[in-house]
């Protein structure tokens, strides 16, 4: 397995950094491999077209921010902490993608939607559930939030979930745009207002 | 003036709408000059590069948005509802191409956003604009809204206008990305709550 599982993994690697801040049409196979340090025959081994890495790519990326963001929120105390922690954990990639390169590089899923579409309908569809499943993660949280009655009942979990990484999005999409890092600050006290935390 | 001012205005109005479904990358210069049709010697008379074209043409959309918001907003009764026919304005865009074509094709300024941003700084600058633009039009409805003490006062209107647009914005990314125009009646409920309407 040794050297050619690595290969593999070399190429999800670049290419889910490389297609973060390029994007995915601009973007070839050529410039990941070479980043990968991978010969181009090698690339055709595991994935069929660009598409079918960009599908494995985003499903990678998102087991692992998944985790961590598991983990953020298992150190936060009380639904409404567990809550800003979150944001504060997907907020803070951005934060340091500044801090690292004097840019803010936007979330690959935003990034790709907005890119994609209609072009690529099937990676479009594995966004989707990444974006589903991050909904009905924050869901459970503020579904708690609202039990302990910390968080407003006039609106179901699901749409409140919905609205906060729609938040999210929104204003990456917006500190991306004017490099901005200081904009990140208002996504919890918007969010406080979306939830009508108490 | 009359048919080269005409082969420019087609050119704008041909790259306008294709980008905003096909992206920036994937588009190339041949491709908008056939939608045109007009000549490639054409194009390069009228616009220096893609990038020049880009801004131009940002700058036309967002000028004949603007008169249509405005316009939007004149009609309605009071600053919330003026603040109310605003995103419906917005968000009926969406829903308009969705009725149409079947698919929600987002913002032009935001998929330009959130494709670009690293590789075209001036582009990027002239989508910082517009979005300011969007802010500065969003936070004079809220300011007078505060005034009449129909919306709170413990944000400032600025901070309030750039979290509404974020909504907008990161809710047009959820509803692309699960091609479901449902979600777009989501964004005036959600935009009651950053504002804490009355």
């Amino acid at each position: 397995m040794g050297r050619t599982s690595d290969a593999r993994e070399r190429i999800l690697d670049s290419s889910r950094r490389l297609m973060r801040t390029r994007g995915y049409t601009a973007l070839g196979v050529a410039e990941i491999c070479a980043d990968a340090g991978v010969k181009k025959g090698s690339f055709y081994h595991f994935f069929d077209s660009k598409q079918a890495l960009t599908i494995e790519a985003v499903g990678e990326q998102w087991a692992e921010e998944r985790g961590a963001l598991q983990a953020a929120v298992t150190d936060a105390d009380g639904p409404v902490d567990r809550l800003r922690a979150l944001v504060a954990r997907l907020v803070g990639t951005q934060r340091a993608d500044h801090g690292e390169s004097g840019a803010i590089h936007g979330c690959l899923y935003g990034n790709l939607a907005l890119e994609l579409s209609g072009q690529e309908p099937e990676v479009r569809r594995r966004l989707a559930e990444v974006f589903d499943d991050q909904v009905a993660m924050i869901a459970r949280l503020i579904a708690e939030a609202q039990e302990a009655e910390l968080v407003g009942r006039g609106t179901g979990a699901q749409a409140l979930a919905r609205s906060m990484v729609a938040q999210i999005e929104g204003t990456v999409l917006l500190a991306r745009v004017r490099n901005d890092p200081a904009l990140l600050d208002e996504v919890w006290p918007s969010a406080e207002r979306l939830l009508g935390v108490a």
